[in-house]
């Protein structure tokens, strides 16, 4: 069996097996260096890239498809994963034309025009240094690419990947976000770095020390130095119940 | 045709003209007498309710069926509409099963174990005095409720309403919502009195003055008096260019 035909009877199977018309995409978010990177699968033998995704069995919740998806990719538990936006144009195509993609994937015997997918977009927030990227059966390889940098991508990913941008700037002004993507002990600088990464632009440090701080949920970790110099500085940690509560207070799902 | 057959052959010609597995569910928001209300559909012969809604035909956008949806329930152009959760669990039947939904519906004989909708929800905020709601097809009556009387609805609509009216308090904080629920010519305590409805709770009218005129959102109507006391007010009409120009820069759809 060669490729294409792997690819459509898989694609059968699958196809029988999940809920027509639905399929997820998964923007999952890494920081690295002080830049923030979603992971992206390239398709066999070729160099387009795509996000993550996926489809949801007859009988699972769609909440539940999205962590079984997110698993698989990372092959990590306990996930920050949040639904952000339905991606439902008729022409989800940003680059390429619909039959133009299946031909540059190699399987234009499947292309339909009446077919169709919405996609129910998903963001995660990882910890990039836990992460081991796995490519699924179709793809060459899973990697990093910093939001600066993305190819043009398959489909309309590029703008999901601007629209779960965007729903992560906003929600930084209600919500804890550091706890998902930072190792489990940072200082201060660390953490502001982050926010500064996601927003795009610089913070005040003593009104984000402040605002960190009225939300209750760091302590300092016991491997702190208990003076603070420039070159070693306190030491945090997330207080875990107090960060879970105010995910509870917004409904967010963690996988 | 009786009743049961015309909604069975309805049925069953509408799912061949839209997609399988979406349907779409509306939250039309309307302020009056100090009361957040939503419109709800009761169902023929019955006393059973439930939100507005309908499926997306096979060549539209899922944003343009919702904006369809909305106008052939309220007859109106130019309405604030927004997707705000998918909801897609397998079981989405709060207060009755879909075996009883279907029975109290009258339409047992389309009961099927292995049909499913995910739904894909909106919410949208209309002048309250400006709706002539209408009921559609398999509905005796269209009407405002109270949020805080509302009944036991079908399937997970209470849930859909609840999830619905936590965003749009969310959206408070960094969003002026009061342009589609206020009539045109309105005082400062309308609206805080709106916000203090949707928020549920007192705001400080000084605070609440001085943010409203951050947003530079507002002008003093024509109508207004030069001097106000308790009686005569200052009266207030929204300026339209940078309250659109607020909506686009968070992307925010007007249908």
């Amino acid at each position: 069996m060669n490729f294409q035909e792997e690819v459509q009877k898989f694609i059968q199977e699958h196809f029988q097996n999940t809920l027509p018309t639905i399929a997820l995409d998964l923007v999952i978010f890494g920081f690295h260096e002080n830049q923030l990177k979603v992971l992206l699968l390239r398709w066999k033998g070729g160099d387009y890239w795509m996000l993550p995704g996926g489809r949801v069995y007859k009988k699972e919740d769609v909440d539940d498809a999205a962590t079984r998806i997110l698993r698989e990719r990372t092959k990590l538990e306990m996930l920050f994963l949040q639904q952000f936006h339905v991606f439902g144009k008729l022409n989800r195509s940003s680059y390429f034309s619909a039959q133009e993609t299946y031909k540059l994937l190699g399987i234009e015997n499947l292309y339909s025009p009446d077919f169709r997918d919405v996609s129910v977009g998903y963001y995660a927030l990882v910890e990039y240094t836990k992460v081991n990227p796995v490519a699924d059966n179709f793809s060459d390889e899973c990697r990093w690419w910093s939001i600066d940098e993305l190819p043009c991508l398959l489909f309309d990913h590029n703008d999901i990947i601007r629209v779960a941008l965007k729903t992560l700037r906003r929600q930084l002004s209600y919500q804890p976000v550091g706890y998902n993507l930072l190792p489990e002990i940072f200082s201060m600088t660390d953490l502001q770095s982050l926010y500064e990464t996601i927003l795009g632009r610089q913070l005040d440090r003593r009104n984000f020390y402040k605002q960190m701080m009225t939300y209750g949920i760091l302590e300092l970790s016991e491997s702190s130095p208990k003076i603070a110099s420039r070159k070693t500085p306190y030491l945090y940690r997330f207080k875990k119940e107090r960060y879970e509560q105010l995910l509870d207070d917004e409904e967010l799902t963690i996988g």
